[in-house]
């Protein structure tokens, strides 16, 4: 048991004082969900990183030019280029509510997987920016 | 002019064999362009390698069940995360090719900033997996 | 020139609206300066993201328990292990100006190196971890 | 049990030879502890690997101009940018038995968090380097 | 048990369509193996990243200038910059049938730990490439 | 001009104290080169860091059970998946003189290329090690 106690001592949402679980409460009706997380319940243990990453995480994720999958898609992407398993966990189980299936994340991870190959490739060779392709990616006609 | 020049020497077109060359027409006739950038003349320097990424990109950024456009952003965050410059160009090009804005680009990029500092936090408090989150992104009903 | 633009338009000062306007003043007033640096220009592209950003950086640089250098080594030590020029840069400077010299700045590399070796160490070794060390981490007595 | 072995055989104090029992009896007496952590366990597989970084271990970690705290912090942020378990339990350990509490401990990975978002922002955005900065961050004038 | 399931499903030999089947048989045989490694069991969850993968690592390990156990001590290098406990295994386990020892691991990580510094070294001082070295890594003269 | 300089000052051999000469002297000769590569000029600014890299780079790369080309092809492996590109280009031009040629190059980092991708894909499907093939890595039977 105690190999899965994270760095800081968790705040459970009975011992939370208002300020936490003012946080919480948030957490729990705009997720629509029972039990805060424990990764939430880890940055209780610093009120002022729980309030400022959940204002982030609500603003981001909330559907704008792109939508609620592709925002989780692209969570599982970098979470997958940092090697975060907590991350993969929580992002795939977001991803999964919202229809990803095997076949999508098989996609998805086929092309992180060709890209993290690439990405590689292209440091190690140091090839040069084209510099026709970089005035197409700054938005330069 | 010498710091533009990658590790091993790029092939041009016309110096190319039928075997590089062959790979070559299919990379311009598949992204209708015209010169072919940097990053293949340099994989033209060791052929299998330039024939194995090109099979893998072409087969991967083929559209299937997610579209082009996604696959690229997902493109641009894995090489975000990684740092990769040359990438950072070649696939947002590609984006603002299908569409991609400079609100779009934030939107992208502000998923993946936020998730680059939650990833560092999951790992670093070493929060534990929550096994009710585990199931559901393991397809478990 | 071309090859110093970033991927998306910086938003000059005198093109800015006023939402992006009232964040560029406030770092400058906050930071003492009198011209925008590049990355707040470039993130005046996304309000949104701008406006979030500086809100999170103002904060956890506000000093608390840890004082204001002490911070700005931590952000060298994790934009060095990250690898980002741009921030080693603008943190190195802002260090500078707390008083960082050579041989502190010396010391401070000196650790983020030996702990580079040993992070790939530990990690490639896949050693256990020492479970009285974990109490001790967890702030169990 | 087997899952908590490393990748080579850890040489306990027992067993080892002059050279290696040299080693571990520095380490026990620098740190003032009783049991050779696992780290070094390991190491003794490779005697040249463990003398020299332990010796440099020791001499990185010597206070100087800057103090054993937050060389420990920097010890921390490094290995949270890398992802290490085994040594954020070690570092953060070592820094509780200086005085790192939950507060503090929030405080540096707020730090760490933070830039780990304006890293990936300031590369994916391949922001320019603003020069003055960059004169002040060299130590010029 | 729960906890050491992949995020897709893993397709057993026994249950699999002849195109996964296909595959599966390539790999025991090229590998002299008689059970399916979790690794191609995981991408069997989607074949054509499964036929992707295998038919790149078949063909990228076969040796050439490069012989086996090189190629193998390279894939330990990558695996332990990246921090992947999957493939540390994997290939520490190929380098072992290949002959490596103890002492060879030691003598690989050492040099791996001491790039891993030395990487950081020059990425955070910034230190500019000296010309004639870099003639001389792209093989000119 | 300005743009090729480190964040600290170089130092320069004929202004080099005593202390940095002797390591300077040593680099010279055990490379068999005629002037101080920038990296190590950049070290000079904290002599004890100097020193230290130097022994610790010169006992490593030392041919031992595995011979001077290997390890440089090693230290190459873990710069390309880093991205230094000052140690890419210095390690390569030491390989260079070892005699590595293009296809040589292109082979190794086929490799490196190769498991970039499976590094990221076996942690993002959290692929559970297989415990016949851990036993083996560890040299069990």
């Amino acid at each position: 048991m105690t190999q899965t106690q994270p760095l800081a001592r968790m705040v459970e949402y009975e011992e939370a004082d208002a300020r936490v679980r003012a946080v919480y409460d948030d957490i729990l009706a705009t997720k629509g969900i029972k039990a805060v997380p424990n990764f939430w319940k880890t940055l209780g243990s610093h009120p002022p990183l729980l309030e400022d990453v959940w204002a982030n995480i609500k603003r981001t994720m909330t559907p704008g030019r792109l939508d609620a999958l592709t925002k989780e898609m692209i969570a599982i992407a970098v979470s997958a280029a940092h090697g975060c398993d907590y991350c993969l966990n929580s992002h795939t189980a977001a991803a999964r509510k919202l229809g990803l299936d095997d076949t999508m994340l098989g996609e998805l991870l086929d092309v992180v997987g060709a890209f993290s190959r690439t990405n590689k490739l292209a440091d190690a060779y140091q090839v040069p920016v084209d510099e026709p392709l970089a005035r197409i990616a700054r938005g330069e006609s």
